[in-house]
């Protein structure tokens, strides 16, 4: 048996470099790739897409996971070795309905539709992308067909990133949480609101880059086994063991973009940067879902990075970064100036009430997108509609509508709503982290976040992709995912900084 | 035929993703890998090799090449797919001799020696990089065995950057130019010397890089399909069609350091940019030799970018740049400055004069290391007394003696020779090149640099690896290569400098 899960890993090894590789391919197409590059990244990534695939869905693969599986009383159930074989086996059951085709053209449309849309994007221009992203849905569509019958058609897409997690599930949960998070912002339209023009203003981009390595330095970013650059969109890779890389993108006339953007990769990069060394080269050298990964980046961009006990101690310094600009603005009025709740275009400047109900509505344009009710033309209009429906506002261009997201560029359809699961399972990890240390707000008025992030090293980062989400988050707070935290984090935090009566 | 051709091209097309995949590997470890990397980046570097080498060296590709071998004779002897066919199969006997597991091992212990190098070099201590060195040397004996019986044991690694030139080619051209070397550098030790200290003083980086960036754009450099980083050593990496990147260094206090690395660099990027997009995908996608290569990047760092014509156009524009540095030097005395010959320890800065004993001096070494002749514990003696030798100067610590290059680090033995006939062949088809373009000198002192590289594009760039060096040498200059214009050029040039009697 022994010998077998050898072999199992050594396959394995081979298809975690060759993914590996593709993420520095893809990091670098986001950050350093010339134009004239764009093509050939495309016929790269297809072919490093393609050998994993085929490498991992090879008969040897299956026929080893069967004689295994066949033993699999023998390994004890705690151990990696047992998890490795279980996850493995779920995903080659997950890969083999993919033909290896289909992985290669997707790897090519969409790294070339990456191109398109970020040429698109600064040209405020969608009808540069929509041809490329025509394609990508249509290779969506097939995706998930590769796994009829489904329940509904957007659960295939929606394992991808969150394994055993149905759009019922997220529906129902969005169905709670929506009508509280429209009541609470309406309740806030009715009091005064409360001031942030000092946060738009001309901020030194150097000087933010260099606070924002300070604080992701201080709340335990290893720069040693990671780095950080600029790109138009930010994002977390993890290009191997030792090696995660964390973007931001930089606006020289308001604060919070880039200084929240840093802290929410910080928080991605942390976790990656806490899986142990004994998964790597497995499957299990990864989060456990990315709406348990975006509970970590949300947490340390949010309900760490938004509070007041974490600007007690870091506004002094801001206030020597920034003097001109904020050495009159007290703490209070910072603070709540970086949690003004008002809605805005852009999703990842979103304040923490409106947040999700950007995630709603592009959970129901890319279910609209794979059912085929919307087409990819009329995207922007219906874009500006929802926008308008939920939001009560209409972009300036569609630079700033439909085009400032990444993920469908990428192809990464099933995504979004993790954002939103993230906040949710943030909120519920908290109360349980308040509870277990109770002196955290002092902590982290000291600049000690030490003690934070060993329990979550603990309870989470340890485990890598051990335990599928629900599975984990049940260990760790003896429910699964459950809005509730959620709803009462919001309501105390803005019923405090609004005096609401909720 | 035509299906087995787009069979093997298939294959290859494959081959040249994984190797592209890898060169960019490589080039983000030295311009962006933070150093927890490391381990990892070895692990895929090796799979990429090694698929790259599996597929290659795969039994379908002998039978492919087996079945159109022998119908080659239908193909127009001219034809892309001629010589493609005929590399291909070159290629495909030397690879089948070296297994698979030696070109994995050989890519992961590549891969941590340029680490250690580079921490060593740094550090100032050659015996953190001795075990790497050790290993690397160890594993490039193996390879040489591979192809025994050789009439050197040199050869096979000659082989790898010179094709079917011969360890004895080499050391014959180096003894015809070694002693007239030597006697130039004696003849002008005995004059005056020129003035350079204007060249040793803080020129501000920022600025350097400007005026780098300001020269390689107005020489040809394509910025849609290239960039231009910083890393310790200078370097350029083809990623792709499209997309040929090179690195420079810059030092605050020596202007030559990075503006002839940026020229030299360039050179060698402006040959892979001149490859056409037809030979994209094949074997044919690269430089015809690393000797041919080098005689691009040497001839625009030194026949060019030394010439008193080029200065004409740049030095008015320089002295803008560096006004309170530049201002009271003539254009002569510039011109003089960046051409003085004096023995110096580092290879990369060295004047024109004295670079090639530089070259023969590594050769001498790399032959010894290789027979086992001598052993790396005693490199850094042996270095620096062969320097004294040489070109009688002692390196003040082995961070500017043996652990200058990067080179063996990276397991490129057999390299080095070829910058010295890179020299030797720039000048050859210099001769070539002012005979067809008489007006040259007044075209570059205007700042017009575009009938050269139309010449080097049509003469070399766009046959890509279609010839062997000699082959195509001898197709644009009549003969192989030929030391003898080299030395003219020499002793015409710094003859005139130093106003020897030669």
């Amino acid at each position: 048996m022994q010998e077998q899960l050898t072999r199992l890993k050594e396959i394995f090894a081979e298809v975690s470099d060759l993914k590996r590789a593709a993420s520095l391919l893809n990091w670098d197409q986001q950050v350093n790739m010339p134009p004239g590059g764009a093509q050939a990244r495309g016929d790269q990534l297809a072919t490093l897409s393609r050998l994993a695939h085929d490498r991992f869905t090879a008969a040897e693969t299956g026929s080893l996971l069967e004689k295994l599986n066949a033993r699999a009383g023998e390994l004890d159930p705690e151990s990696d070795d047992a998890h490795m074989l279980k996850m493995t086996t779920r995903h080659y059951a997950k890969q083999t309905r993919v033909p290896s085709t289909w992985v290669a053209e997707f790897a090519r449309v969409s790294a070339l539709s990456q191109q398109a849309w970020s040429e698109a994007k600064v040209e405020n221009n969608f009808l540069k992308f929509r041809p490329h992203l025509e394609k990508v849905v249509r290779l969506i569509r097939q995706y998930a067909d590769f796994f009829a019958p489904y329940e509904h058609i957007y659960d295939p897409l929606l394992d991808s990133f969150e394994p055993e997690v149905k759009t019922r599930e997220v529906q129902a949960i969005f169905e709670v949480v929506r009508p509280r998070q429209v009541a609470l912002i309406q309740a806030i339209r009715q009091k005064t609101q409360v001031e942030n023009a000092f946060l738009h203003q001309p901020f030194d981009e150097q000087k933010q880059w260099d606070f924002a390595v300070e604080a992701l330095t201080r709340v335990g970013y290893n720069w040693v086994n990671g780095r950080m650059d600029k790109s138009m969109h930010p994002f977390t890779t993890g290009i191997g063991h030792g090696d995660v890389r964390i973007t931001t993108r930089i606006l020289g006339e308001f604060f919070n973009a880039s200084f929240f953007a840093a802290m929410h990769e910080g928080g991605h990069a942390m976790y990656d940067q806490g899986i142990p060394q004994s998964l790597y080269h497995t499957l299990l050298d990864e989060g456990a879902s990315m709406a348990i990964h975006e509970s970590q980046s949300r947490m340390w961009e949010n309900l760490v990075g938004r509070s007041l006990p974490f600007w007690k101690f870091f506004y002094p310094q801001l206030q020597v970064y920034f003097f001109e600009q904020l050495a009159d603005i007290s703490l209070e009025d910072f603070y709540k100036g970086v949690n003004r709740v008002e809605a805005s275009a852009i999703r990842v400047e979103a304040d923490e009430a409106t947040y999700n109900l950007h995630i709603i509505l592009r959970l129901e344009l890319e279910i609209g997108l794979v059912e085929g009710s919307i087409q990819v033309q009329d995207l922007p209009e219906i874009w500006n509609e929802s926008m308008k429906a939920t939001l009560g506002i209409i972009p300036e261009n569609d630079a700033k509508g439909v085009l400032q997201d990444i993920h469908w560029s990428s192809g990464l359809f099933g995504y979004f709503p993790t954002y939103a699961l993230g906040n949710i399972i943030a909120a519920q990890l908290w109360e349980h982290i308040q509870k277990d240390i109770p002196t955290l707000d002092d902590q982290m008025a000291k600049g000690d976040f030490s003690a934070l992030l060993k329990w979550l090293r603990k309870k989470l980062h340890q485990h890598g992709a051990k335990y599928e989400p629900q599975e984990l988050l049940e260990r760790v707070t003896g429910s699964k995912i459950d809005p509730q935290p959620y709803i009462r984090y919001l309501e105390k935090k803005f019923g405090d900084i609004y005096h609401l009566s909720i």
